[in-house]
């Protein structure tokens, strides 16, 4: 995708699914729909029927940037039109009532939409009218309806949000970030050796000023700290600096003691 | 949770993660942002020194009804002030560096306030002000830094919807909808014997009008049939709309040949 502007599309944007806004009010929420879908690397938006035209200064405003999605949008009468040369097309719908239908969760149908892009096929994902939401002759012509699980007790999800919710979802297919991480930047854990290293400079100085001097109870109180000093990873840097703590802590009490 | 109103919360409300937004700008974010918690079942917002202040009327404009948690807001001069009562804070961050933290996802961040509320403990999410973010002191507070995946090429992410993507992952943690459902309201699944008394019923037509004169390729011609009639499943209303359709095709046809 290249813009009215020529420049270069913000990512490469192969085969990804196309988002069609049927019957959008509010331009501001189509460009905030913009905005959410470059976040999760979509960049391929139709509109069926926009209430106001298109296209709306007001959508450049909210878009936060994500102009190129703005300017290669594509305009349709009907959904249709907007369908006709995907393979494969599901709608979003809140609370789908008195149909026969396969109903996804947001993560199913982005891993589905992935499945079918990996095959070859295009894919679209239709979201309703600000206020009504799909009809039921949308409906009737997708493959399946998404549906996110959200609170039910608070239903009113902003299109923008909506539009965020599977955007993050298809980002997520193919995402392999570990869920958690210890992020060491310029430094590195501590190895083992390292850490007993401090734990030593720690005891000898407990042991000098007192702090050890029960010896009943001191296996215990040793063992209490190396249960505190390994409960989160280390990094060479903090041993470090704890070394200086208690380098400098100890030399005040050395000087005081003369 | 019970607003200024009296009436009553939304939601049991439980020990549910507290969202704490830092020196937050803009009115109407504070009011998208109690709206996505709802969407997610998050109640317990608080503000650390908001720039202009508390209460504002444009908050209740973009909250769409989620008006108790804003009425139930607290309001600190410090991050300190607004986590010195919870056990783990989390601080969503999009770029941190030079620093040694924990890193999450935002769904391996959601399991961990999930686990942390179960064993009984308060948590409590730092999202920064929309332009710049959470600053150095704010993220040496918390007990690790939520990072979402997302497209690096555009990391724009308006505060709500970041808001918005913790509230939906927290849902997820209890929610067990299935990601792929056939929803059949009032009919039911066909089963085999209904499905074979239908493919009874149209081979016996397509055997009389000769769709399927050529002996030799019938076998191949029914199976290809059933494999479409066996690809999705099929309800016990539509299979009797199908008896429907074949019956009236083959109708039509018999009164022509009289």
């Amino acid at each position: 995708m290249t813009g009215k502007d020529g420049g270069a599309p913000l990512e490469p944007i192969g085969n990804s699914p196309v988002v069609i806004l049927v019957r959008p009010q509010m331009a501001e929420n189509i460009g905030t729909t913009a905005r959410a879908m470059a976040n999760g690397g979509l960049f391929h938006l139709r509109l069926v029927a926009p209430r106001d035209g298109w296209p709306q200064d007001r959508a450049w405003r909210t878009a936060s940037g994500a102009d190129r999605i703005l300017e290669a949008i594509e305009v349709f009468d009907t959904v249709d039109d907007a369908v006709a040369d995907l393979h494969h097309v599901y709608a979003t719908c809140p609370r789908p009532r008195h149909i026969v239908k396969q109903v996804l969760t947001a993560r199913g149908g982005a891993a589905e939409l992935r499945a079918a892009t990996r095959r070859g096929l295009r894919v679209g994902l239709l979201f309703g009218p600000e206020r009504t939401g799909l009809d039921n002759e949308d409906m009737a012509r997708a493959d399946g309806l998404i549906r996110y699980p959200l609170n039910p007790g608070f239903m009113s999800l902003n299109l923008a949000q909506a539009v965020m919710v599977m955007a993050y979802e298809w980002w997520l297919t193919e995402d392999e970030t570990p869920s958690r991480e210890l992020m060491t930047n310029e430094t590195h854990v501590a190895t083992k050796g390292e850490l007993e290293n401090f734990m030593r400079h720690l005891l000898a100085e407990l042991d000098e000023c007192g702090f050890l001097r029960n010896e009943q109870k001191k296996p215990g109180m040793v063992r209490n700290l190396r249960h505190f000093f390994t409960r989160g990873e280390v990094t060479e840097q903090e041993l470090r600096t704890l070394h200086g703590v208690v380098t400098e802590l100890s030399h005040g009490r050395k000087i005081r003691q003369g």
